[in-house]
């Protein structure tokens, strides 16, 4: 059997040594998830991201435990976690984690710590997605922290996405939910038996407000949508308005009805033909990535290391600017 | 006179031009940018990083303030806001800051929304910082919101970077410390008439003790740190150990110390040798990324839409493995 047959044929070893492999970008690696390929496209990827002190984590618990006890839905949980790996932040989160979802085998919790390089946080996490979905994982949740652009990026990758706030977390706050409210397809506060949670509420709503002329084209099919009814867009269609859910993670309160929102968007996706759209959109993004890749590869075959040091010696002594630099060196090449 | 010389002779307006060309990317930024550049490799970048509700801008703003009063520096400030254009957040934040430092022609004050492509935001941090220095700017602060990746590759960008942090503010903030440790030259603990300000400085040294093992190997020539004491490393060379600063920015109070500490480790870097080093990664980062941006517009000139098209649409339909496109692709070049 190969890598690829075991990971299709549930093997949990396999998988594991698989994500690595795909962590690490490694040429095996590669060559498994090509095989795999033709076996993705059917999980639900659900992106949450939020602040540091929303309790992300709690929440990505207590949606697993939820679709594992009343939907017997296989889950994979990616928690891109920014901590060093030295530290060790990853492994808390896990043992926090395993306590409530440990031994379930449709389970799988990855952490992932950040990459050095731009753009890897975002190919990596593509590429375990498609592992997990080709593994028969219906729900892939990808919990990343802040709003940082490779967060966003991260987000994109999913079908639906979560943004998480809490009531009292500071006061330029209001900047971060701005930016991110352009990625949120649900807005959940979370910690709402917090003080200041009809504040966050109003503050939310009203930014909702504020976003909607430039809002989103994603049009949805009539359904009342909670906390804010659905706003009429130009061209007269509905559309989907993100709607904002109350809930306490730690407690288990406002799970269901966040489960229940998360699967009507999956709905409109769907009836909208959106799912296709974010689809496309994101193995189009995938496809650029794997040519930039390949092109810088080959250019770093094709050019000799002295002829490179030669020309970042000369930008050093600023004899020569990056972009002369750059004409030089494609003029240099062996191809 | 051309563009560039106008910058080179002060001329504000001129300079305000050629930062949005920059941020832009636009072709008559590059030539001007190529002028620029034998002009530029004095100024000291400065990355002021943190979360939310730190009070990073104020912060910066006394620093700028402090540096204009006491050593009539001329100063830049290019402030990276994630919130998008339509809500104003970055115009908000600018008026705070004019009302101190408003018509002093030795202040420059930009701000940047993010970019929607991977590597973009620090791309055109890196091209605005080149042209502040070119325009003669002793100290460029880059001031960013968050711990994500592309902050982090910002951050790299500078040779000193500041880490703020802030008493009190939520309980997985920890992780991000964690992340955002590798960055730091110095720790900033502002808003340190806050009850909670013993604690976040404990927090603070034990990670740095946590840290220290791996830490960074830059040498330090043997003064007394303030708060902690430099530690030996297994090569017995003392290092630069992150000094831990308190402030009360919104009442100027440590911002002095700050200053000296920022010029402690400017000197520490130039005469370890380690400014130079991180001139050239620097310099190395943006080679590269011009390099992969050159390659990537030649293929999308090679290849024709439709055949992009086709690969795409066989990808969709899991008909072809994104790594096989990209093989087809290069094929199907037409140089």
């Amino acid at each position: 059997m190969t890598h690829s047959q075991s990971v299709l044929a549930g093997d949990r070893l396999a998988l594991a040594r698989l994500l690595t492999q795909v962590e690490n970008n490694a040429p095996d690696g590669r060559i498994a998830l090509t095989e795999l390929f033709p076996h993705t496209g059917k999980a639900h990827l659900i992106g949450v991201t939020g602040a540091p002190g929303t309790g992300k984590s709690s929440l990505v618990n207590q949606l697993a435990l939820h679709y594992r006890k009343t939907q017997n839905k296989r889950v994979a949980i990616i928690a891109v976690d920014p901590s060093s790996p030295f530290t060790g932040g990853a492994v808390l989160g896990d043992r926090v984690r395993m306590r409530d979802l440990a031994g379930d085998p449709a389970v799988f919790i990855r952490s992932m710590a950040t990459r050095g390089s731009l753009g890897g946080l975002a190919q990596s996490t593509a590429a375990m997605s498609q592992v997990f979905d080709a593994a028969g994982f219906d729900l892939v949740i990808i919990e990343t922290v802040g709003a940082g652009q490779s967060e966003v990026d991260v987000a994109r990758l999913a079908h639906t996405t979560l943004v998480v706030e809490a009531p009292g977390l500071g006061d330029d706050i209001q900047a971060i939910k701005a930016g991110i409210l352009e990625i949120a397809d649900i807005l959940v506060i979370n910690k709402a038996d917090r003080p200041g949670v009809e504040n966050t509420e109003k503050a939310l709503k009203s930014m909702l407000d504020l976003a909607h002329p430039a809002a989103r084209v994603f049009q949805h099919h009539g359904q009342a949508m909670p906390t804010i009814a659905p706003v009429q867009d130009s061209s007269s269609a509905p559309m989907w308005i993100p709607p904002i859910q109350r809930t306490v993670a730690t407690e288990g309160r406002g799970i269901a009805e966040l489960a229940e929102s998360i699967a009507r968007h999956a709905a409109h996706l769907t009836h909208s033909g959106d799912w296709a759209l974010r689809e496309r959109a994101r193995l189009e993004v995938e496809l650029d990535a794997l040519i930039r890749e390949t092109l810088v590869n080959q250019f770093m075959e094709d050019i000799s290391q002295s002829q490179y040091d030669a020309a970042l010696e000369k930008i050093i002594q600023r004899n020569l600017s990056p972009w002369d630099a750059v004409k030089l060196l494609m003029n240099g090449r062996s191809k």
